[in-house]
């Protein structure tokens, strides 16, 4: 049993901001493959906790992600899982857990070598996929979503012990200034904010639609951003963005006429595996919220060829 | 009696997208003043429905209305009046009706000739103030407010006959993309969207808190953005801006650790005199949401010299 060291306390009595234990780059964060970074887009992300890439997906490929989304959301087979999420109010699609289990076009995607290969090189590892989604925030009525940062909650409710974790995404449509994108605290990764309160039990089951537990106080967000300012991420479809796991973000509604469509992966160094005991609930998170199968994924070259 | 023409129908039982039968500038447009517009300010305005000018207002000015809007907040006259609006879920002040009845300061200001001679320059005649109004949108819980014509409200709900009106407004502190600013459809005053729905008996009451009757459908917003696009306003404040009675508008939530607070004339030509009976209600909102004060502004230099 790995040595149980708590070192991003949280869910306790008062919140606090700690500074951050873990390195955001692991190993010495070169590469030789093609698909990797460059040096400059490695400090980039290294400094600031995020990088964004343009054009890495071709509009053909968007639209194969696309056609494939829209099969799943109305495939029967999802229908009544928990893997499909829907609004509060209107009962509109919001999410979909874990695309790559339910598709193989997205299983693939996961394994692209224009991802993958960018993950190991950042994590200094091989990596498994924590977890897969969707988000769908509808035009006109897509609801907003407070600040967090996600590694608090993979620590917390689902027992990763570092910070060796990263996110990266995809835009299926474009993201722009109106139709609610994502808000990021450049430089929040290297801060840890230890939030207050402890979670109830089956907490999942409501954050998800709502958050009320891991969230930052106004205070704690605004000392964040008074350090770091805030930035919109903003890209046309085919974008690939990677955000580090304990980057503070939030994203407002979306009352624009257009829909935004994000295809998420987070993956989680081998390294890192999650505790059977998390440190801030009294039992892991179901399934479909953090993957249990910690096979290191192997890297797929054109895998849409 | 006035000759009693609906010139925009609404409120009925199907909604449509009407041209605009007034003219956006009164007269010719020209002023003497040296505090008009130039005719590219003016032909900006009649094509785009909107103009913001930068630095207006010293940050001293903005200084003294952002003092003298705390005060009002906090004034006992006004705690149990309705010109006071809270938020509906967490009871913050949300806006401030009528600021001019109340301060001498913003009477002052209404008349400012830096705003009132570009406003009669571009509607052609002497005005009056229909509405005044502070909106504050807090910072991390602002609400967003959905598309709209101002003018189709005071229209169907207030009995002014013509669009020869617009709203003159002062950033009291900086609106940016990230604040829930105002989000406008250039062009769209241009066209008038008959609304479809009778509203009930003192739906005022209601409707500051959540707009739900004089609201375009998501398609006759998509039609308008198809057109014109999307713009937000952005700015410091002591910015001044004037937008079209009848623009197409709207403001996401502020999940941003900026307030967002704005204050605003609404101005309608002496000409242009509501009637008795509302075209789309039985009775007129009451006095604090419209006044019944048409008498001719005068302009006044250097108000707070």
């Amino acid at each position: 049993m790995p040595h149980r060291i708590d070192l991003y306390p949280t869910r306790g009595k008062t919140e606090c901001i700690l500074e951050r234990p873990d390195p955001v780059v692991y190993g010495d964060g070169r590469t030789e493959s093609p698909f990797g970074m460059t040096a400059q887009e490695v400090e980039s992300y290294e400094e600031n906790g995020f990088l964004v890439l343009p054009n890495v997906f071709s509009p053909q490929e968007v639209s194969l992600f696309l056609q494939e989304f829209c099969r799943l959301g109305e495939s029967p087979e999802l229908q009544e899982r928990e893997e499909l999420i829907r609004e509060p109010s209107s009962n509109m699609l919001r999410s979909i857990f874990n695309q790559h289990k339910f598709s193989e076009l997205f299983e693939r995607l996961s394994r692209d070598r224009r991802i993958l290969d960018k993950v190991t090189q950042l994590l200094g590892s091989q990596v498994y996929i924590h977890q897969g989604r969707i988000n769908i925030k509808p035009a006109y009525s897509g609801k907003s979503f407070p600040w967090h940062s996600d590694f608090e909650t993979w620590h917390a409710e689902d027992g990763i012990p570092s910070c060796r974790m990263l996110t990266g995404w995809v835009m299926l449509t474009g993201n722009n200034e109106f139709n609610g994108p994502l808000y990021l605290v450049p430089g929040s990764h290297r801060s840890f904010v230890s939030c207050a309160g402890r979670a109830p039990e089956d907490h999942h089951k409501f954050s998800l639609r709502k958050q009320s537990y891991g969230v930052p106080s106004a205070d704690a967000v605004r000392t964040l951003v008074d350090e770091g300012g805030l930035i919109g991420v903003y890209g046309e479809p085919g974008t690939l963005v990677f955000h580090e796991a304990n980057l503070m973000h939030g994203s407002p509604d979306n009352i624009s006429p257009w829909a935004r469509t994000n295809l998420m992966f987070v993956y989680n160094s081998v390294e890192n595996s999650p505790l059977d005991k998390p440190f801030g609930a009294s039992k892991p998170r179901p399934e479909y919220l953090r993957n249990t199968d910690l096979m290191p994924l192997k890297a797929v070259e054109n895998p849409f060829g």
